[in-house]
């Protein structure tokens, strides 16, 4: 095993810190890589406060990794030393579900491993991740970064991109529908490119005023203030889609009444339970669909940052050095980062 | 206008009593029809009771008609005088919308014009609806009943058997799919029936094993009792498609569960709001779908009626006299039936 540098969370109140650790030995289908970026997700601040009550300490966040290849298990057919790769937000699963058969799997049916605060099913060992300069993963798990998009910027499609790309491709959101994306945060900013990208008449729902340009700067056709009653008014029964991706509880049914006729309300932000609750009538009398969707699987991850290479789409963000990652943490707790931090991972060295 | 003869619930307290009323003369697309059956829907007993707060009295209720033509405006010509037709829950709608113009009248832009408790888009006068002895409708919404299905029987179709058909039908319930059924009520028995002509493997949902044997009887595989939580759990992420058609507010989540990924919680019942709310995670963590469906569209009524022709399919129904329905509706507040009552119009002659 080979000692690599991090940066983990010890305590609810500890904060992040250096923390020195071990990654395996190569099995043989496992991929070993310097990590160069890692973008600053959300969720990791959840787990290093433990806000889900389900954090194993010493915890190292990070599930938006890119770096470079430096060994390869035996039998690795897919990676070879030197190129560049990513890692998002899990690194294994049962691989023999029907799930895990269709390159679901992040809804596998023994639930996947994590990239972090997980156990890896074989040696029952935690899952430490990204904020560190080394991993190693089973190349399954492990995704090829196209050289012509940035590097740094490419970290936050592992986890930001690919759970707005996925359920717009997934519902198949074409030319000339219309798509609403709630909030424009990390996940909200992709979500207004990818549907810009897939041919859709695009409007952001914001309740700021403040972002209405950056809205359109992002590629939004139009903004509609969610605060303001006469823009809701206006915008009832218009739309196909609605990407939700805020992360914390809020009332969806003034939403729901912007679906057209089976128009699809899609849940990427865990606001579990729903409250206040919606009304059953706002789904039956125009046969709305309210749904969620879960990051993506591994072929569809791959075809994201595919998409973005040939869209030339990548993630707006911020360098960190690692050891600003508590300030980063501040700062995000506040809305004030556009719209990802990405850390440098040479700063740890 | 011709005068008819009928059943009205004047008051909230009155139940119903014999009440006669005007037709209007018929409009160059309408269709007379003289009226042989009626089934009773408990949507009837909510809008007799006024229990949803917007009965306009005096109400007649009645919208799964099952009648002959008896005379035709100029410029009809889907039907003939002497053909057997039927008549649903709605007479009338824009017909310009997008719904319209895709046979989705139902959910009409300006919304449909119901068969009873409306008001006619023309002259502003009240509809009344098929407890009644005669109906004038517009030919784009009556439909045709196949010579080989029994005429008492057909009349539930009109609405308990539209609206389980066709949310099956539009979500593509295919052979080998496994559905469940929530709930072995008019409703129920249908859907039990259509998801197993469609070609799934069928399992009923209900909190009693007194229905059991007549879940099987319908054309079940298998049956769940709800309210076992072994029975539940052996059920979790099973399904495809759940058709809930319970009509009273009722916990979803447990429901979601039993869910496979992808899988559809179809509601037809409306329970708004929805108590206790349902968590978000349900749906993401398995990318399953809340959604709803509206009894269904001109074309797709016509194309349940012929569906059912093709399969051999009605309704079970207990034949009812016009005079008896205030003891029926107190049955079916029981639960009392199996499964419509359908009043024989020859008893009010």
């Amino acid at each position: 095993m080979s000692e690599v540098k991090g940066y983990a969370a010890t305590s609810e109140l500890s904060g992040l810190a250096p923390f020195s650790f071990r990654r395996r030995e190569l099995r043989p289908d496992d991929v070993s890589i310097e990590i160069e970026y890692c973008g600053v997700c959300h969720t990791d601040i959840h787990f290093a406060e433990n806000d889900w009550g389900r954090t194993n300490y010493p915890v190292v966040p990070g599930h938006e990794i890119i770096g470079k290849v430096v060994a390869v298990g035996n039998d690795v057919s897919q990676f070879t030393v030197g190129q560049r790769v990513g890692v998002g937000c899990m690194v294994d699963s049962c691989r023999q579900c029907a799930s895990c058969g269709q390159g679901l799997e992040q809804y596998c049916r023994e639930g996947m491993t994590p990239t972090y605060n997980g156990r890896d099913r074989h040696d029952q060992l935690p899952t430490f991740g990204g904020y560190s300069d080394g991993i190693v993963v089973a190349e399954r798990f492990v995704v090829r970064v196209p050289d012509s998009l940035d590097p740094a910027a490419a970290a936050p499609l592992l986890c930001a991109g690919i759970t707005t790309y996925s359920p717009l491709k997934h519902y198949g959101v074409k030319p000339g529908d219309k798509v609403g994306v709630i909030g424009m945060g990390g996940l909200g900013h992709m979500g207004v490119k990818f549907a810009r990208a897939l041919g859709a008449e695009v409007t952001l729902f914001t309740r700021s005023r403040a972002k209405e340009a950056e809205a359109r700067k992002q590629g939004a056709d139009h903004v509609v203030i969610s605060t303001d009653p006469d823009q809701m008014a206006a915008a009832r029964e218009q739309f196909d889609f609605l990407l939700d991706t805020i992360p914390v509880p809020h009332d969806l049914n003034p939403y729901l009444d912007t679906l057209a006729v089976d128009g699809m309300h899609i849940l990427v932000g865990l606001i579990e339970p729903i409250e206040p609750t919606i009304h059953s009538r706002a789904l039956i009398a125009k046969r709305r669909i309210l749904t969620g969707s879960l990051i993506g699987g591994m072929p569809e991850t791959q075809e994201v940052l595919d998409f973005c290479a040939e869209h030339n789409i990548t993630c707006d963000i911020e360098m960190l050095d690692m050891a600003d990652i508590n300030k980063a943490y501040e700062r995000m707790k506040q809305g004030d980062v556009k719209y990802r931090f990405v850390i440098d991972m040479k700063t740890l060295k």
